[in-house]
């Protein structure tokens, strides 16, 4: 057993304040604040899949915690604890060492403790499992929205896939977007503090993980009614001396169907743009109202140009399986 | 999206009463019963590593949620919410409609809501956590054993090895052993109510994942003593008319240092022995007096021979790294 365990120990076990008992028991014990709800969420990442198998472990051990913070973010729960299973083809202290100086970094930054976890030789994978707390009735979900509700997104959704089309040679951006599109694709940056805000605000709320025309279609499905999109109203994307027409499409695109975002889309009321304006400012982090929620068929999601007219995307996100 | 999303969907959305909202969302919200402490728990089994990529997926199904709840057994936690992540090389629904449903199986039979999860492309890996709730300051932990604590263990631990053994075809069981020792390995029970009956009573507690001998010598290590199991008191094995030197050997082993078995070996103060006979009869599971927890060095297991004379072993468990 020594072999296992004491890997475990040396590089995860650290200590857990906000836990009764941390790892090294059959569970972890915790105690829940009196009333609050439970939020849970739990993501595979799979190298090949999600990850190039040469990924620097320290990025990626701060976006496997991320990506499963950004969850927790778009339910607008607090994050509180993770746990941490991988499965790896052999025992790399050098490899271990950094992804868990990446993972700690995210998980002290956004103040959860890393309860528990499994460890064990297998192909590179690894699974996350991040609880939150909220309070009763307060979650964003995903089936809130309203026809005439106004849509929102904040950052600057696309960064990231236009950072991974900059590292493939797919295209050239001009300064200063590489180091921007480059740092949103390896450290991206869980809206926890946003989600947190937007408790009895948004009536509805996603996380951009798929793409922002996708996971907008999910609101839309579940809380039965459709959204339209004005390109209009979009974040501005990269322009500069090498801005060009093939830059210009593969921006557009990405901002509509890029994932590996993690900016938060939601919807709220009119009313509510006001405050989502405060929010915005107290934060200082942009939000955009990008379009409405209408009466259409449930789950639909429609573009608009410029000059009203209706624009056709082919692909809508990202399907591990398609 | 539609792929991934309806494959989910069809196969592992089902109803979840116990869930203030179950599968679909950013989270599950869970709503932990008002005092209680939360046992969180995480397993990633790894085809190849745990289980042979053409296991029956039935089997595998129960199995992979059974190991989990017998974390929350060891910790003397009532079951009450899961999520399960798996990545697979392709969708292959015969497949995934029979996991479903050895899983299912096995969240019926004891009460826990599936409330969440992720599919994705990949190497074959079922990565479970599970949550269950106990009583503040009730929790079994491996720490809590003194010396003069004696020691007790469920079942028939050895069961499931010999039935690896069996079907691997180096020993040959007689009757009636096969249908229970493949029984023990395929469809191991984990021992909640044993679990839950331990609150208050047992001192230490672990599941006996990784042998008997080797789960001991966590709580010894963990409780700071030594604990000695004596031969002549662990339950009786295979006897029939091909009992042999070589299947008498086998069993000792399996009984020893066999993995995979999902007993209870727990410790308690000798006044406790009462309640733990009724315990037995109550649960009409077997429960045996192996030994003592003694006050030699911490995490130091020795076993001894009906005459008293120390026996060694080699193997002291499975390390999936060794």
């Amino acid at each position: 057993m020594a072999g296992e365990f004491a890997l475990i120990d040396k590089y995860f076990a650290r200590p857990t304040p906000s836990a009764v008992l941390g790892p090294g028991d059959d569970c972890a014990l915790l105690q829940p604040s009196p009333g609050k709800q439970l939020a849970v969420t739990t993501d595979m990442l799979v190298a090949g899949t999600h990850f190039l198998p040469d990924t620097d472990p320290r990025n990626l051990g701060w976006k496997a915690l991320a990506v499963n913070l950004s969850d927790l973010a778009a339910m607008g729960a607090q994050p509180r604890w993770v746990t941490l299973a991988g499965a790896m083809p052999a025992v790399d202290e050098a490899w271990i060492a950094k992804f868990a100086e990446g993972f700690f970094a995210c998980a002290a930054e956004y103040c959860v403790d890393v309860v528990g976890g499994d460890t064990t030789r297998g192909p590179l994978n690894l699974c996350i499992t991040a609880l939150g707390e909220v309070e009763p009735g307060q979650a964003l979900r995903r089936d809130g929205a309203k026809p005439g509700d106004q849509i929102w997104v904040s950052g600057r959704p696309g960064l990231a896939s236009l950072g991974l089309a900059h590292l493939q040679g797919k295209i050239k951006l001009p300064e200063p977007w590489p180091r921007l599109c480059v740092g949103a694709l390896e450290k991206p940056r869980p809206r926890i503090a946003l989600g947190l805000a937007l408790n009895g605000i948004a009536s509805a709320a996603i996380d951009v993980s798929d793409g922002l025309l996708a996971d907008l279609g999910h609101i839309a499905e579940r809380s039965g009614c459709a959204a339209a999109v004005k390109l209009v109203q979009l974040p501005h994307l990269p322009k500069g001396d090498s801005y060009d027409a093939v830059l210009r499409k593969m921006a557009l695109e990405c901002q509509l169907t890029g994932g590996d975002d993690y900016e938060l889309c939601f919807t709220a009321p009119g009313p509510q743009s006001l405050a989502i304006s405060r929010i915005a400012a107290e934060l200082e982090l942009p939000l955009w109202c990008i379009g409405e929620m209408t009466a259409g068929p449930a789950g639909e999601v429609t573009v608009f140009d410029p000059d009203g007219k209706l624009v056709e995307f082919d692909c809508k996100g990202f399907d591990h399986f398609a």
